[in-house]
């Protein structure tokens, strides 16, 4: 097969990502790391991350050892999978440890430099802080595409001349994503439960007991929480972001192979399309990351203004480019399939645009969950829950108006639902997700962003800097807390459309592996008798063997399960986080207790301690939901069949997508609504209002950052779980 | 047609429960309300509840006459809806404000002669409280009866020889539930928001600002409190349960008349004997009743054992009956059918104990949550969403199970998936329904036993009653929570079950649309270009026709609709609560600072104003949530059509049950965890653990009062209003 030459932009597009990384991280190691003490609190934050990161991996390395074993037996022994997956399913985690390894390093050593920068000039802080931050997003889409690329020309080479062989290609590629997903899982989980520990542990003692502020040196938690914030929202997010970016151009690919099966030249323009726009994002996200700039007497508006202008140039740019891109392709609808691209890109838009309505202290919903704050901590929780519950409504409405319009977009708005217009569509679902996606390398750059301006601010407060270099920081820092709200939206918006163009490709997966069997002799009969024939059936041909409709009780079961199944994880995960900081709560009221001098200043605390303990409460905690996971989807295949798992699939997603939004803006809300107390509102700092506040944000910790992020994967990994299985849930049948 | 005689069983039964409620009533009207004071007090909270409970319906029937007219419009102008439904709906809502209004006569007239009878003995306080709480019980089961047989009587006469007449008879029958579903929904609403307006402000003011006890004359929301419990749990709960019973057997016989089409006397016989077994279970309900009894030195597990003991010997005399029931009346496959019955039965048992499980400071998890209070009200409210979150697990196994059972039983394990054994199965699950709240005369007295010792409980208090009569009615009262969390999992289970027996009937509903449509010419065309015959349609035709597949985006849109129903709706009714306990918390500081004496006992606080806020609320909170839920399935049967309306049904059902479960078990675990720590736990009354677990406390009231329960009508009203719109829905294809 003759790869068409365009699609060598990919791969170089994948190498200058990484080569542009590079340069950036360069660049901000030749910056100063400031005084003694900064190098020294960096110090301690890189070693304790990096300590984590080490131990995380070391478990996730056995567990994938053992699941690679498991594949490999059923790979090459039950003969009911895929030969490649076990293989892809180690690049796919190896790949996804390293974005999380390079961008935490990265941000580990830009914290104290963005610092630094800040005592000269806010523009210099924001330079650093932002651009060590685009390490992250492009190291993610540039592994990422180069691993999609490789995987492409080798597959490539050996299917060369079977046939139909761009279809087997693309759902062999598929099983890559579990790879991702799990290793992704881990460090959302394991990440969220070892910041949320140190965090609440640290507020629930310093803040509300001690009355010492936030950051403090003297609270023995403080390492441990800015140590929480590269190790949750940097590593964790890298690789939720990391399995999205290629769950959703993998899976648009295969969507496509299978539009597009009766045409192979169409069919294999149908595959690379996603690719190219993957690629040619990247570059626009470069063109992007070099607008963003400000002056140094900048608010905190002028602040958002220069990051909003990034990311919007690169969206527009990367609109037009789909035009381009897929006129140029020649590929069939194109004029169409432009418009699905860009729906998704602005359903990204108007999801990152709502959370910022519902957390942002600017808008209604924040003030009147701090103005809730006058009755009570407990009016704050009941307003807060009631907030992020009504916020689902913008995000699952833009959702499903970007799923109708990128699909009747991408079939010529056929609504006839026959098989080919049905996959037209899912094609264009695909590609609506790709589109969201395209420009990752920007948008994650200005999530982790987050984090580090947060560690900068961190490192001033601890190192004493003056008051002037702390506002900057500040500043920054509250810019940060709104990204990353809006990039909390982001994520989950894109597992959501991924996730969907997942559940798509899942019964194509199913199909190719009943044709494999019926090849070795197989023959499926199907409810009224007949031979059924896989090869030549089409889409509703396969939902109808397998009677995927919502009269059959293995549907809705599986519905009911996947809803549950989205409750139970984030129940977990939530009481990991509650039992973490019960260790932390009683850890820090020791130090205070037995090491005297502490609160006066006199005393050094034990922070390596503290560390220790978010460290063994993640490493334990993040086995089982993990497990459980995997588990569902496998155990629902084997009870339930190919229906009852679409049912579960589906359930999870609608329910999971729907809770995380719920979880991640309440906990945004009742973040922001205490700031906005603690800047003079409401009583101010120590007030009764100020103190009722502390519990919602308490609260809302693990809310957005364990379980609401948490649940994006959950929904991906279960697809893909079940994309992986496919083989043996075949077998079953 | 003629009227098997057996069926005169049903009216029979009916009449024989409502005369048992009356003799129950009378004889508690005949006990002494104890003194001048007690009167005084009972009073007040009896003129409160009536008052509220008119004003609510003259609200409800403004609504009323309003969808009335709309849906006679409907009906005699656009041709598009069964003629009865105007007439349905509006016996349905008064038989619903019936049930509502002889419950809460009863029980606000048995609070104080409940009191007056623990002077005497714990025996006679339970004896009163209970017998009081099954008239609520039997006036449920009777009224709701009643109106069927009523109806299927009139009907018969109505369409007598015509073709195929049952099916049109049940599913015009079916429409009669909208009545009932709409006054069960304000009445949960804004009985939900009236009691926790009243329940919020007056433990934020005066437990957790004055310390004062619960209960205490001196804090002017007390009354209003009292009342609450009447409007909320007596009356709301009533008007669900009646909502459920009647929807589950009215469902029950719509998929007997499909499931047997082509024989007429089995038809009839699938039809009659849902009713059968509700009219049976009466009596083994009252035979129930009549075991419940206690000796004085009673602890709280003998106290329990004797209502187990009651609803037990109705369990179990029911499934000893439906075998018999089934037998006698030759229906096919009768063995099967009865293990539906008992599958049904079983999963509400389960359920129950689940819920206990989970809530009762018996068990690990409630007494987790009591703990998590040492570090503080963030970490007590942490532990107990986590807690709510886990405890969906088995409740949603259970009914999985269930479903699973009664549909495999039903059908005679026939997995073949022919049009056939599914609507033979599909019975099974709406028998399964019939099963579960076929012993409703005696699940739903224990349930309205709890406000009715509570408010004994409340008047002992207020009354100062001695020391040795408070410790029974705390018995009394204790054991009300037990039941009522119970009672609460009870309820949701049923509407699940229900609710999934409506959404089997609504394809039937559409079917009949087509029929007639057909019938005055309407030609349907099918995604092939063919003619489509509705007439001659089997259910799997009907899915095919509709593409009620999980690829067809409208319904995958209307899954993630229906889940984001579930959590505005939450979030609403959470908010309403909210902002209605804000402006009780304000009156009450006012009160306390303005009328000087209070506090010390002198002067009397103005109840009155405080019963009028949570009026005011009630009546406003109410109707924007409940318009929603109206409007959320018409709108999407009109933009997405039949697939898009069985998307948002199973998204809203899967979604609202398990957030349901959460939110009440949550909300049980966060009560029973401070009156732990009120019993000397942890510290006791007024320690810091205890502030913390008042807040848990606090959150968990909307959660398992207001929210929660208003989810379980919100699910079943979704699918009552798209069964009812199924003509408009036709129309607009």
């Amino acid at each position: 097969m003759n790869i068409p030459s365009v699609f060598w932009i990919v791969p170089f597009a994948s190498v200058c990502a990484l080569i542009m990384a590079f340069y950036f991280y360069k660049s901000m190691m030749r910056e100063d790391e400031g005084t003694e003490r900064m190098r020294e609190v960096a110090g301690y934050v890189r070693t304790g991350a990096m300590a984590y990161l080490r131990q995380q991996y070391k478990v996730v390395i056995i567990i994938f050892v053992v699941i690679s074993l498991i594949f490999a037996f059923m790979s090459y022994v039950l003969h009911v999978q895929n030969p490649w997956v076990p293989f892809a399913f180690i690049t796919g985690g190896l790949f996804s440890g390293l974005c999380g390894f390079f961008g935490m390093k990265t941000a580990t050593y830009a914290s104290a430099r963005t610092a630094n920068a800040a005592r000269h000039s806010l523009n210099k802080g924001l330079k650093i802080a932002f651009r060590s931050g685009a390490v992250m997003g492009l190291v993610v889409v540039g592994l990422g595409l180069m691993d999609i690329a490789l995987w492409f020309v080798i597959l490539n080479a050996f299917y060369d001349g079977e046939a139909n062989a761009l279809v087997t290609i693309t759902t062999t590629m598929l099983t890559f994503g579990m790879g991702a997903s799990t290793q992704a899982l881990f460090a959302r989980v394991g990440g969220g439960v070892y910041t949320k520990a140190a965090d609440v542990g640290a507020d629930l003692v310093g803040k509300v007991e001690e009355n010492i502020p936030e950051d403090d040196p003297r609270n023995p938690a403080t390492i441990a929480d800015n140590v929480g914030d590269n190790v949750g929202d940097v590593a964790g997010m890298g690789a939720d972001l990391y399995e999205s970016y290629c769950g959703s151009i993998l899976s648009a690919a295969a969507l496509g192979a299978m539009a597009f099966g009766v045409n192979y030249e169409m069919q294999l323009k149908a595959v690379i399309a996603p690719m190219l726009i993957a690629g040619v994002g990247i570059f626009l996200s470069l063109i992007g990351i070099f607008v963003v700039k400000t002056k140094d007497n900048a608010t905190m508006k002028d602040l958002l203004h220069s990051l909003n202008l990034g990311t919007n140039v690169s969206a527009v740019l990367i609109a037009v480019a789909s035009f381009l891109i897929l006129y140029l392709l020649k590929v069939e609808n194109w004029i169409g399939l432009s418009f699905s691209v860009i729906s998704g890109l602005l359903a990204g838009v108007i999801i990152g645009a709502a959370t910022e309505f519902y957390t942002s202290q600017s808008y209604g919903p924040t003030k009147d969950v701090a103005k809730s704050s006058e009755t009570g901590s407990a009016t704050v929780i009941i307003k807060g829950i009631s907030t992020g519950m009504i916020s689902t409504m913008i995000p699952v409405i833009t959702i499903s108006v970007a799923v109708m319009l990128s699909y009747l977009c991408a079939n010529g708005f056929d609504m006839s639902m026959n098989s080919e217009s049905i996959s037209k569509g899912l094609y264009g679902i695909g590609v609506a997700a790709v589109g969201m996606l395209s420009t990752l390398g920007i948008t994650l750059a200005t999530d982790a962003y987050g984090p580090i301006a947060d560690n900068a601010g961190g490192n001033a407060e601890m190192c004493g800097l003056g008051e002037d270099v702390r506002k900057r920081t500040d500043s920054l820092d509250a810019l940060g807390n709104t990204t990353a709200a809006t990039g909390k939206g982001f994520a989950i918006g894109s597992a959501a459309l991924t996730a969907l163009a997942l559940l798509a490709s899942y019964i194509e997966e199913i199909k190719i592996n009943m044709v494999r069997a019926a090849n070795e002799g197989v023959v499926f009969i199907d409810n009224l008798g007949n031979v059924f024939e896989p090869k030549n059936a089409q889409l509703l041909d396969m939902i109808s063997f397998f009677q995927v409709n919502l009269m059959n009780p293995k549907v809705l079961i599986g519905i009911f399960i996947g809803a549950m199944s989205a409750f139970i994880f984030s129940g977990i995960t939530m009481g990991a986080v509650g039992r973490a900081a019960g260790s932390m709560v009683e850890e820090v009221r020791r130090q205070f207790r037995e090491i005297k001098g502490i609160l006066e200043g006199i005393a050094t605390p034990d922070y390596g301690r503290c560390i220790q303990i978010s460290t063994k409460s993640a490493l334990r905690e993040m086995i089982l939901p993990s497990l459980l996971a995997i588990a569902i989807p496998v155990l629902v295949g084997i009870v339930l069949g190919v229906s009852g798992v679409l049912g579960l699939l589906i359930g999870g997603m609608s329910t999971g997508f729907t809770l995380a939004i719920f979880m991640s803006n309440a906990g945004g809300a009742w973040d922001n609504a205490k700031k906005m107390i603690e800047e003079g509102n409401f009583g101010g700092k120590g007030s009764s209002c100020h103190k009722a506040a502390v519990v919602g944000d308490t609260v809302g910790d693990p809310f957005k950052d364990t379980s609401g992020p948490s649940l994006n994967i959950l929904i991906k990994l279960m697809s893909m779980v079940s994309i992986v299985m496919a083989g043996l849930t075949v077998a079953l049948i």
